[in-house]
């Protein structure tokens, strides 16, 4: 039984996501989001570190599965994404976690059985397949899929869970 | 009496100085580098984390001075430097230690006199402000030269100490 920390850094916000894997059976454990918009640099990227140091305290995971960045990135944007990415990965890697990382497609691909999902098909599946009766936020839900994608070892959960991409496009989705 | 940390943070290797200001006169404390090229990710990033907050609880510094990044590198170094720039900053943060940022060009004005200086003219002038018997490692020097920017608010460190580039460059350094 593995509890996995799933996370989906930013400049402006960083979701997380916290899963139990049972065998093969994905449970949800907790999800949200840290903001730190207007924060200045060195504020938010402390708050980013103490945020993910509560839930790994807090949740006490075994892994940690984090996005891996896109490079098509212009050099700013980069710079920014990576000091928020640094800020998360010293937390994990203070508390002595191995840390994964999955490109956005790869986590797509497994949550969702297509590469190329938008975000709101991301919030969709991960509802329906952690059972939950809201829709977490879009950083929370990226950052949950982060976390399924690594606790499936990038196997396509959609498949798993009997749910067909085809059918949900049809509108037929169970 | 203020104690200044200059951090040159990079992903292979983060240079750090630490100088005392007694008014307007540093004194060397110390500096070193935090080599890391060789590691993974995340154990990457958490030996520059460790180490920073090593120099952090050994000098105490009042403030700590970074250099700020020059935006026309690539997305891909981009990246790497803000993850090394990241977990130097949380280390600072986390100790509640106020963050500046300076230019390259800022603080070569201030120690050398040019913004145009290149590594060897800063270590020289490195040597010549802090009385060195030695020529520290060229991240080091980079890292003590943003100590002694901030320092003194970034005036020109060179006309202070009564030594002119000038005569440098006419190989009469005194």
């Amino acid at each position: 039984m593995a509890v996995i920390l799933g996370i989906d850094p930013g400049f402006r916000t960083t979701g997380f996501g916290v899963v139990r894997m049972l065998g093969s059976k994905p449970q949800y454990v907790m999800s949200g989001c840290i903001r730190v918009a207007e924060l200045p640099l060195a504020e938010r990227l402390r708050t980013i570190y103490d945020g993910i140091k509560s839930v790994i305290l807090e949740c006490r995971p075994d892994e940690v599965a984090i996005e891996q960045v896109f490079q098509g990135k212009n050099a700013d944007s980069a710079l920014k994404l990576g000091q928020a990415r640094g800020a998360a990965i010293v937390a994990a890697a203070e508390a002595g976690i191995a840390v994964s990382e999955y490109s956005a497609r790869q986590v797509k691909q497994a949550v969702v059985g297509t590469g190329a999902a938008d975000k709101t098909q991301v919030q969709m599946m991960v509802c329906k397949l952690l059972n939950l009766d809201g829709v977490p936020q879009a950083d929370a839900a990226d950052a949950i899929a982060i976390a399924l994608c690594h606790g499936h070892g990038m196997n396509n959960l959609v498949h798993n869970a009997g749910l067909m991409l085809t059918r949900r496009r049809r509108g037929r989705m169970r």
